[in-house]
């Protein structure tokens, strides 16, 4: 499953590198989709590349899936733009900035449609990998942990290799003194005030598959995930795990396992060893200097992947084969 | 393909029985894709029902579905309830009421939108059967004929017995009235003024599908998705047919072949010839009294089924047993 959700946190100056430009901030999730669906995005006719462009992590899903046979289910959280691919829908546009206070007050609602959601899919599924696309991700992230009054400053990932935590930090302790959360606050409180409806909806989709194996593939988003979903739900009574990819375990301005331990979550954490450095393009060389690291569910897709059997070095060939392609290399 | 779409049209008094209630209105056609998806409705927990209860003509769709190898493509044209089915998206938001003469004045994104949904499916496809779930479809397909000038009072159908003729062109011709039209009208401008989302989306599917089969699958109010189609493509360029019941062929009240001829379109028509004369439930007899006749794509979906070797006796008596079931009989 793939949510994918807009905030427009997004676009504060210097707080994310997911889109080109403010203008294509809104394209990136359905964008995403398209690429894992259909291996091309659909929605804008053309965007112009070089190899020296970084691509989305959509491009190691999309990767995966052309080497698996999962099968694909995408639900917009929140989108400002629907993407051309069939998609669940449980949410009703973007989340607002965070610095508000008020980013997404129908949370509720988001988490009782996925639920529906979730157990409809899971009904008719051996078990299921969650992953999302949303630009500032990492900084709502950061917004639930703060809300929730942890003490995780520096903890939180970015898409960039200089992660901007101090205008993160700033941004979201803004929307806290807007919504006058000064303290420990509930997990639904977090999300409707400095949250995102990613986060909502992906609490919903795990609540509603309850009974099968649920993988959460994303980084520090998807712990801050788990962390709020613990302080919903009884964790013992979910078989759950989560999964990423190298970038972010190795990522020293950040930290996904101490984000867990703060959070007093214990999930087995499965991490894809994924490495482009043997890579001839430029965009893809970057990954390994600490672009993107993460996200469209790259980590959990390519570990489920593995394994069902798939080497990771052929993984890495199809990623390397499709952008060569798509840059005209 | 089924198109949905909701217009505010629906909820002038005596216009439609396409829903229990003006407030159930809206959720006509999510609940009917969650049918003929699913089997059952999930977006209400529960609709009682009683064997009087006349069903939705989803349920032959259903049947057909359950008994063919069709794969599903669900397209939100203008839902004011998103369904908890898998979904394109190609607008946004209901109709108006055509009373307004705004009905739909951002038809042409929609069309727009649905030609690279309908490229999609058709590339994938063998050949497609496009059908439709809208409350009060028939006062707006009425009203975009009137729109283009064409003389076809009393032709358009109705899901009641006593076709309320009178209260669909009164309302039509206020819309008609408030926009300004009073001659021939472009096709556009008509869907603008007095049309519905799911005639911009079907065009456009149709459009973008263009290079094979394609099956109309309705009633009149295909007939004026066909005549709008001819006035903006070149028809001979399409492989276009139109298939629906034997109850609105029959209807007395109506005339399906008079507005394809009013409007010059010479396609062929498949009729589906089923009849629930046999059944043991007062609600499908009611097909039989003049009550739903077509919609949700149902003759088109069981003549498709029926050319695939189904005999039509099967999709019959899967319909008894399916109802059967739901009203615990």
């Amino acid at each position: 499953m793939l949510v994918m959700a807009y905030t427009e946190t997004a676009l504060i100056p210097g707080i994310t590198v997911a889109g080109a430009s403010p203008e294509l901030m809104a394209y990136t999730p359905p964008l995403d989709a398209e690429l894992v669906h259909a291996g091309r995005i659909i929605t804008l006719d053309n965007i112009a590349m070089t190899s020296e462009a970084i691509p989305t992590p959509g491009l190691i899903t999309r990767a995966a899936i052309t080497l698996s046979d999962f099968r694909e289910f995408y639900v917009d959280a929140g989108n400002k733009i629907p993407p051309f691919v069939p998609h669940y829908r449980v949410g009703n546009g973007p989340g607002a900035d965070v610095r508000t206070g008020k980013a997404v007050p129908w949370a509720k609602q988001i988490i009782e449609n996925a639920r529906k959601v979730g157990k409809e899919i899971a009904s008719q599924s051996e078990y299921v990998v969650i992953g999302e696309t949303i630009p500032a991700g990492t900084t709502t992230a950061l917004g639930v942990l703060l809300a929730m009054g942890m003490d995780i400053n520096n903890y939180t990932s970015s898409s960039m290799p200089d992660n901007p935590q101090s205008l993160k930090t700033s941004v979201v302790q803004e929307g806290l003194k807007k919504a006058g959360i000064n303290g420990q606050c509930d997990p639904l409180k977090a999300i409707e005030a400095v949250g995102d409806p990613m986060m909502a909806a992906t609490i919903g989709l795990v609540q509603g598959a309850q009974g099968i194996p649920i993988i959460l593939a994303g980084g520090t988003q998807m712990a801050a995930v788990a962390i709020l979903l613990s302080k919903m739900s009884d964790l013992s009574k979910f078989d759950l795990a989560l999964s990423t990819t190298r970038w972010i375990v190795e990522d020293s301005t950040s930290s996904l396992f101490g984000i867990l331990k703060g959070g007093n979550v214990n999930i087995p954490v499965i991490v894809a060893n994924l490495s482009f450095a043997r890579s001839k393009l430029p965009g893809l060389l970057a990954y390994e200097k600490g672009y993107v690291k993460e996200g469209v569910g790259a980590g959990g897709l390519a570990s489920a992947t593995i394994l069902k059997g798939v080497p990771k070095v052929k993984i890495e060939d199809t990623v390397e084969s499709m952008y060569s392609k798509m840059v005209g290399q």
